[in-house]
């Protein structure tokens, strides 16, 4: 396949997952990208900035090489979130999509500064283990490179619970949101629509305030690799 | 009616039960499935694992003997849950349809190990008593045939509070979610419309901690009654 | 007018006001019913019994004499709450429609045994006051005559309180539900939204924990006054 | 362009937003009502009071002088709250928009009379820093220019913190409701929809009983900067 072929059959499966967000109740107004690396072209593709997504058509994705530096010219803006999707593709080097979005759950979580603990299968059948939350950025963080610094303690966030994309495909930003990955747009998307989810689970099962029990490991073990892996069984 | 007619005529039933669970907003993504069972032909028709609702077809829908093996070749995979629907249909007999999914209130409730008290007529009115529990499953019951002991794990849950389907036609299991049941698929899915809803009401009951008082029994007779059995004349 | 169109008039109104209730998130299933009084004709039009709101039809609405015997023949069964209807608009004389249903909010306090409190504007635009809330019906007034009894606790608990469906045009029942009233269907179907949304307003600003205060009187008297009465000035 | 172009376009971006106002959520019944001041032509566009939001045109559109009286004869009443919108363009003179309606998280706050923390950077990419709560209208401003006063209680609790709506584009009215500006109905309508969401979010973050913190200054400068005044590179 030419290379001009493969580029509109990203745009378009970027375009399709950035229209999904507002049919799915994920996001408000703008607030909301989805992007996709293609590591053999060395291009990422990602939605334009401050476009509503009713007005979005695929040829509107913007394509940028991996420094960030858009390739076709006219081009619109890429979304501000750009290089925090570089870094977070420069360190994992087996997701290929990633969504940024503020729905409501999710956001409240990340606003409290919690991990969400597993409470239920529904979590389990798609994260292996607890949704980590960052630390607070700094104040030099923030005041240079603030979009790059989100990526670094993110990657940060994941080393030190040593804990990988590919079990966990989401996490919080503290005060900010989630991000979620896949090796498609399509199951980033997914990935975020689990997530807000479990953020809604959880915070109703504490607040039942009965025998709220973390998950057993084997539950979690057995929900997750029914569906992941080699053994997997489940839904294919 | 030759039995080919009969099947398809099932499969529609199944077919357009599964198909309304999305949009009477009791499940996300493909977290749900409906099964129907005919004791005669020795056949339970099921929804396929893994296919997304927009996309279903009422031929799609997979016919299964009462071990689970499917009958027509080819056939689509069966919904993963399939082992619990047959042991439920086997120790059940009074039910003819089951439904599986991961509603947001139900599931809350399920992740927190309660039973939901009758708190009102609306939950008095379909389910004659507590929303059962199960316990946790074992470790070992969770590493061999999971499916066949969530079957289980209902069952021993009936019994021991010496109830049974036709009354309190539905249940949750600890960590994981709902299962409704009903004589056709369509009043599984309304049974499952229902237990959602008493579980949000249940909940807000409490949290406004006002003079929460459990349902009296007579409350609980009338209502029922009124609509179940011999004696009902309501709705009718 | 001869009596038949003022008849498929009131039919006509009926039937706007049932359908309605599930376009407004108020009912789920066939959980509501709307009636309206000719008190001239001496007649009471209301939705059939167990219809589902999409198989509605004007002509279905069942018209019945004040003591509820059905005229037109054949009819289908009135709703099960007629009786309750009719006891109120025995008692209360200048209302003209009623409606019950089961939203989310207005059971939840329903079941909680709670007044709504006075907690804002929004409240005070339609009710001159806390919405009341009946108390428990006796095992006996449930086991016998049980819809008429639901009138009788209603019309009591407006005695007590001595106030009137003018002015505070919503009760809840105990453990049951609410019911709204209006000088037209979509009148009382109007009450009954504003109802519900209030519910769910007082329950959200009683968690907020903050310098949650009663709504002064005198602002309650202005907001209310400022659309009702010979003062009325606000959206007529 | 000649005046009444512009009217016709000033006319038709009042009723886009106005019908905007039932798309996003934001409003039940007619509880809702956006304007717009064109300070050349000294002329307010405002909705007409208790039209339905589906039967407006935008003919409809009321204009009236800076003290409120209509120009076009005939003409619909403007809304009720005019006075109050009036009071807030002679107060503030770089917004040209105004929106109230009576959205339920928004509303919680208002009436709980608690300012919203910012708990977040959606709370901070659109107003910086707390949306504040006015004090209760006192008796005499109630039972006379009622209107006006609740502008007069704006303008004061913007001037006591000292912050100004270019910054902090809404404010919570005690006992009432939210109050959002603009340079444009559409944008004010926005921010109508940012408050709302970010209410209900303060209210989910402090549930969480989590390390709930309030968001770093500096983190609040970075977002709001990032979008707002001349440093500004988001969205854009």
């Amino acid at each position: 396949m030419c290379n001009e072929t493969k580029i509109a059959e990203i745009k378009d499966r970027v375009y399709q997952a950035n229209r999904r967000l507002p049919e799915e109740g994920l996001v408000k107004l703008t607030w909301g990208n989805v992007s996709e690396i293609d590591r053999k072209l060395k291009i990422v593709v990602i939605k334009p900035s401050g476009v509503p997504y009713d007005e979005l058509k695929p040829e509107d994705m913007v394509v940028c090489d991996l420094q960030g530096k858009t390739f076709e010219k006219p081009s619109l803006k890429p979304s501000s979130d750009l290089l925090t999707h570089l870094m977070l593709y420069q360190q994992f080097k087996d997701i290929s999509a990633i969504v940024h979005t503020h729905p409501s759950h999710a956001v409240a979580w990340a606003q409290s500064g919690r991990e969400v603990p597993v409470y239920g299968t529904t979590h389990a059948d798609t994260f292996y283990g607890d949704i980590p939350c960052t630390r607070q950025l700094l104040e030099a963080e923030v005041q240079t490179e603030y979009e790059e610094n989100t990526g670094k303690v993110i990657i940060e966030c994941f080393k030190e619970k040593e804990i990988c994309p590919q079990a966990i495909p989401g996490i919080l930003v503290f005060s900010h949101g989630p991000f979620t990955f896949g090796a498609t747009p399509e199951k980033a998307v997914e990935n975020m629509i689990v997530l807000d989810e479990i953020c809604q689970l959880a915070k109703a099962t504490e607040e039942l305030n009965g025998n709220t029990v973390r998950t057993p490991q084997y539950l979690l073990d057995k929900h997750y690799y029914r569906k992941h892996g080699k053994t997997a069984y489940y839904g294919q």
